[in-house]
């Protein structure tokens, strides 16, 4: 408590309501699975891959954090309206450029005004 | 992933560093336990009850959150510092002020760069 | 740009919209003018003083800072409804506690989501 | 105060420190200078140009905003060793997708834990 609600594999999941509330919620991690040690590594992380999320004044994406395992690595706040406003539609998108050492484990959390926080699945990257 | 820390009965404890590490990490809320719908309400949220958490530039507590249930409700950033500096020890601590309307159940979140996220006990706050 | 508005003594002011409009949207310093250093001090930041702001979905007092001159203490962000949400007003409010080891110059900026940024009037600290 | 700083053309100045010291510490907005209203626009903001800054615990980039105007769009947080940790230099870099409606100014606003706030030049975005 606060609930953090994992994504689940939308195609195993029937009812089409069901499939948009998870997808357009659910932070996407889209980065290389192998990085270069001390090196520029680029992080996009993106909330919902076939479905849009409201830009409402009560009903938006206002956060997504980055980890790597339990490290946060950095955040980003979004106002309401900078995915068009009200009655409009869209995926929150933050890029970050990190540098990592070694091995990671990289995760994201996103925050939805109306439905909490939302965690993606990990992505492992190998650093050499 | 991230691992959500959460505090545990020191008094249970037995062994000194433990107690030490799981209380100067967890966030403790402070509120009373009744309010009245529509008023002010203050929550003071204080990282650490009986022991104090260093306030270095590599390991310092860097963030609380509030949340109300699974609803975000304000949170606070804290950079290295502001409770002295390197060497020096505290208990990061915020004082917020919110409005509720019916029942509700406090919680709080605290960030320690290096041990990552802690989470308190809930508090529930009938309001009438 | 972005404009940093600064609080005008509203006193001064013959207009009582506009009193309202500048009252409302200024973070004021509460605080002692002598600290010790090395121990707690309490800054508690509040915006407005003798009028409210609206916690609209589209209109609220989102965020508070906090300087010592030119360094960052902390920060909050407070998300929409955390005073009441839709219709009702108040004063968005926040209490750090810091420690200054030598003289300090307190300010206060805050955001509101449709007027900007607002600078409170400093408050200098002497610090023994 | 806090005072802003802001870039100055670095060709315009001789002495190589104070190049260095302005440019690692400016954001730079990288975006197109035309957008469709009401498609996703990105804009990097990138700071340092020619030079990189220390991410040093007690040095570090901690944070970028972007405005449009006086209107808050989003904003981010590093936390220090997310661009490779002390004795480490980069240049902390975001990349935000926003959805413009009308012509905009888009600024972006970074903080140094040393030396405080820095202003970008503005960009003019045409949106048809």
């Amino acid at each position: 408590m606060p609930k953090i609600n994992r994504y689940e594999d939308i195609s195993q999941i029937d009812r089409e309501a069901k499939k948009d509330f998870i997808d357009r919620h659910s932070p996407f991690v889209h980065c290389e699975t192998e990085a270069k040690a001390g090196e520029t590594f680029t992080v996009k992380v993106k909330v919902g891959n076939e479905y849009t999320h409201p830009d409402d004044m009560d009903h938006h994406i206002s956060g997504i954090a980055l980890y790597n395992k339990d490290t946060k690595l950095a955040e980003a706040t979004m106002l309401a309206g900078a995915l068009g406003g009200q009655g409009k539609k869209g995926n929150a998108t933050v890029t970050f450029e990190v540098v990592l050492e070694k091995n990671a484990e990289i995760v994201a959390q996103s925050y939805c005004t109306k439905h909490g926080v939302w965690e993606s699945d990990p992505v492992s990257v190998s650093v050499a």
